[in-house]
């Protein structure tokens, strides 16, 4: 018999893998020239106490020149220094959660990212999650499209402009005088309202919005031509996504504390970047247009 | 009048300029085409106490794709947790050094870089620094004499074992299974024998190899045809030295939390790089042969 907590943990299981395979569908009719790469994988210590696994599907091809979308469940003890960071209870951690990334290799359709996990630490449960869009030329009505699907999502719950400027904060390169990753969208971590049933519920909500935040952009923007100019600024952020993920995101150094796969975690890194020296796009060019939008500002 | 400290500090400042002329010239020597940039740069807080100058060189040619060959001093308070880490002595650092890097073209020329500084913090004093290869094909008589240059210059101070051991454990992708960013070289950390002039000089010493250990290597292979497998191992090796520099680097980490210049810190980064989920050279190539050269060995 299960206990009531470990059917609401698979509720949240079979709700992740189900997106998990919308997500790859989408993927597979928007580039029919993409080969996909499954590994399950599944991980456990000698004394059965850590351990973990999970469904890696990496993607490539000539639209979706690399992408990810893996789901996985870890668990284990944690040194107490990152326990702390976790949420401070015990030190034994269980999450689970869907990941993914998706960089096309058109300059003109932007890259996106989104997951959305539950966190169990002692008797503690948490939410995180989000999803931000980094686009490389400045189509303003897609990033209005793409502001207003997550909007409408959260404004039901109240938790919009928190969680807006959550993520705004959150995928920011610090150490280049706060400029953004890309133009945000939301973000939420250790959510919880001390309301298991309907956190989870929130959190499944919200998720199934994802394929309806993004997949629209690529279909409009998929066939648009582009020059070496778009690629190489392309490449060149894709080069501050790199600094981003490796310096400051949370998820890749929670993957790597917690002793997951590294090839599962790294699949977030683009196929192609490019870093020169003091870059800056040309003047005039929609590129130094681009760049006012790393920044947050209000999309209302 | 100068303190007797005050002129030591001043000969070491002269000869890591000094050492910054040689190696500039030796790459304009050996690529014709390089476009060289040069930033003098300095900084002071409104207080006063915290600050640094340094002059930033980044080189672009055909041959030499990127490089940078930087000197800098910084000084100023550093938080207590990161004073720790620096040795311990008081919440006052100060440190001057040269730090240079090369990425060249052409895959069958290795990419190299070296570092030697010197840090007060307190009353205290140490060196840091070190030189280490990063070579793309197995050319194991280059991997033979860059070893060589460098166990005969540290051998009369009976450093070599301990110093090249230390590059081994150093320059290591711990999240990669232990797999090292190149084939070493020799590295030291807090380095201080309690007499500064001593210690001076055998800093000065060593760092005079530099230009023997590396710039006969570039001789012998920068015209050597290469083809597309030989880049794209390359680019994806590439890909793991941006892994170790953003995730394990201390240079860097030391560079962004003293506040240092960010573009002259992150020159260290290749021009172009590739990630791949997965990735592994094709089996029975020279790629694949090379991959076994990334782990310590003994090269005596």
């Amino acid at each position: 018999m299960k206990t009531d907590l470990e059917k609401k943990k698979l509720n949240f299981h079979e709700h992740v893998v189900n997106l998990q395979q919308q997500i790859t569908n989408e993927l597979l009719k928007i580039d029919p020239t993409i080969k996909l790469v499954e590994d399950r994988w599944e991980r456990l210590d000698h004394d059965g106490k850590n351990g973990g696994g999970g469904i890696t599907r990496a993607f490539t091809g000539e639209l979706i020149e690399n992408a990810g979308v893996n789901t996985s469940m870890v668990f284990g003890s944690v040194d107490p220094n990152f326990a702390l960071k976790l949420g401070g209870t015990g030190n034994t951690m269980w999450a689970e959660g869907i990941s993914l990334i998706i960089h096309p290799k058109n300059p003109r359709v932007p890259t996106v990212h989104a997951n959305f996990r539950m966190i169990e630490a002692g008797e503690k449960f948490w939410f995180g999650g989000g999803a931000d869009l980094t686009p490389f030329y400045p189509h303003v009505e897609d990033f209005e499209y793409f502001h207003k699907i997550w909007r409408d999502a959260l404004t039901p719950y109240g938790h919009y402009e928190e969680m807006k400027k959550t993520c705004d904060q959150y995928f920011m390169n610090t150490h280049r005088s706060n400029e953004m990753r890309g133009i945000g969208g939301f973000f939420f971590d250790h959510f919880n309202t001390n309301h298991l049933e309907n956190d989870i519920e929130m959190v499944k909500n919200l998720s199934s919005y994802f394929i309806d935040s993004y997949f629209p952009i690529v279909k409009k923007r998929k066939d648009e031509a582009y020059d070496l100019e778009d690629e190489d600024f392309q490449l060149h952020r894709r080069g501050r996504y790199v600094e981003f993920n490796l310096l400051h995101d949370r998820g890749t150094m929670f993957g790597l504390k917690t002793n997951g796969r590294v090839d599962s975690i790294l699949i977030s890194l683009p196929a192609r970047a490019k870093f020169t020296y003091k870059y800056a796009p040309k003047p005039g060019s929609p590129h130094e247009k681009m760049m006012e939008f790393y920044h947050p500002r209000d999309w209302n």
